[in-house]
């Protein structure tokens, strides 16, 4: 029998003279419209010089050959003469900066600076200090560890263990630069639906996570094979305990089920009225 | 004397029915290029409704008539309706995906699915355990308080205190799903500039942070005043001695002074070769 031919999958490349986090999202997003094509998605950051820009034209001819298919490229190159080796390639490309520019431009009656993107280090002393002080405040108000600072918090995220919360608000704190504490309710805190004790001050900035128990379970099988921390009835006895408790309470909660951390955080931003503090 | 009149100021709309976080990565690399311009960002994410376009094309209609200057809209609303909905307002539309779209359906040879990205979800199993995983595995294998774990981090990094260590290790959690531990280098292990003995096995995997005396002060200043932690002889003696240790065990570093964490996260991958768990 003749051996399988190897799969010839079609490249796209996301290229940038920066990190390359926003042309890859714009890629991704592009991309989940043609589920049914198989891409390989390949980010190339700082791509900044002539030597570079080589290598990558280099490989992006390739990925041409290997496929015989016609690769992507999306791009966002500042540097004229960059972005203009770029075109030389064989590539379909979606040229951020090409696009956009050229009616910013005629908006604004001024030329584009042409200068690759000045970032935001820890140089730019208020937005840097806001968004380290957020990440501490988030890793010392993780699970219920503390609670001094409950003061201090933008949101505190309540839900049952392993719901989601504390990705969400390394999130928060990174991505907006708010101050994002959470509390675990545990079993101990179940004995009622009413909210626990430590809690009530803070009604007012409390948002619930929530989770199908059957996807808690497989999460904390994971991570306690066979406990009773894992099996079905203790998620099931859990989840509902904790929505009852919220509706109870009037908090307002996501369902992390389906949601990515992204989602959670955003969506909860615009559900609790919270505005970022850092952009 | 007449009263100084408000300030007018331009307003860019990046308009989403997901997050909005690409649309607003998208906005604030055009919108640097053109610094000298005022221009207010607002990030309206979920507009995935009629009665939310109504809201959202009422509150451009507002902004263009307080400044007296036309908007600009950057969006990538994937439902065909609410698109054609924004089109009628009056800014200056920037579309991703009326400008993309077409251009991939030609070479794919097919129409766009045009749903709402599918998102990577809880429900996502295995790209959710990585990456929460990785989130949990950062915040127990943080600021040297527990070095058993070393064995399996994808990268140790290392530095002064404050020195960017902790948000750039959950960033590498949370983005790429890399197991990211880190150790400061303090006074104890500053008696020679051999690497401390509990890093030794590792050295392979260790990343070194460096910063500008200067700046270490300052953020230092902000967490203890007039300490001696923060003064300036202690800042400059410990970001010596941890260059030379980096340089004379030839550990590769980055100056994290005018660096992102995005940016330092990225470098360092790109500079270790270190391939990411998720995207």
């Amino acid at each position: 029998m003749p051996a399988h031919p190897p799969s010839k999958k079609r490249t796209a490349f996301f290229i940038s003279d920066g990190t390359g986090l926003t042309v890859e999202g714009i890629g991704h997003s592009l991309l989940a419209q043609f589920r049914d094509q198989q891409v390989e998605q390949v980010t190339l950051p700082y791509v900044d010089s002539d030597a570079r820009v080589n290598q990558v034209l280099q490989r992006i001819e390739h990925a041409a050959q290997e496929s015989g298919l016609q690769p992507i490229i999306i791009t966002s190159i500042v540097s004229d003469q960059i972005r203009k080796r770029l075109h030389e390639s064989s590539a379909l490309m979606l040229d951020v900066f090409e696009s956009y520019l050229a009616p910013l431009a005629n908006l604004f009656g001024t030329d584009p600076a042409r200068t690759v993107g000045v970032s935001h280090g820890i140089a730019d002393n208020p937005r840097y200090s806001a968004r380290i002080d957020a990440v501490h405040f988030a890793m010392d108000n993780d699970d219920g560890r503390r609670t001094r600072e409950f003061e201090s918090a933008d949101i505190i995220l309540v839900g049952v263990s392993r719901s989601g919360k504390t990705p969400t608000c390394l999130y928060l704190a990174l991505q907006f630069g708010l101050r994002a504490a959470n509390y675990p309710i545990t079993e101990e805190d179940m004995d009622s639906t009413a909210l626990p004790k430590i809690l009530r001050p803070f009604q007012h900035k409390l948002f619930g996570l929530t989770i199908d128990p059957r996807r808690l379970m497989s999460i904390r099988q994971e991570r306690r094979a066979n406990s009773r921390y894992a099996s079905p009835e203790q998620c099931e006895f859990e989840v509902r305990q904790v929505e009852q408790m919220l509706r109870r309470a009037q908090i307002p909660y996501l369902d992390a089920t389906e949601l990515s951390v992204e989602e959670l955080a955003t969506r909860l931003m615009s559900q609790a009225g919270i505005e970022r503090r850092i952009s």
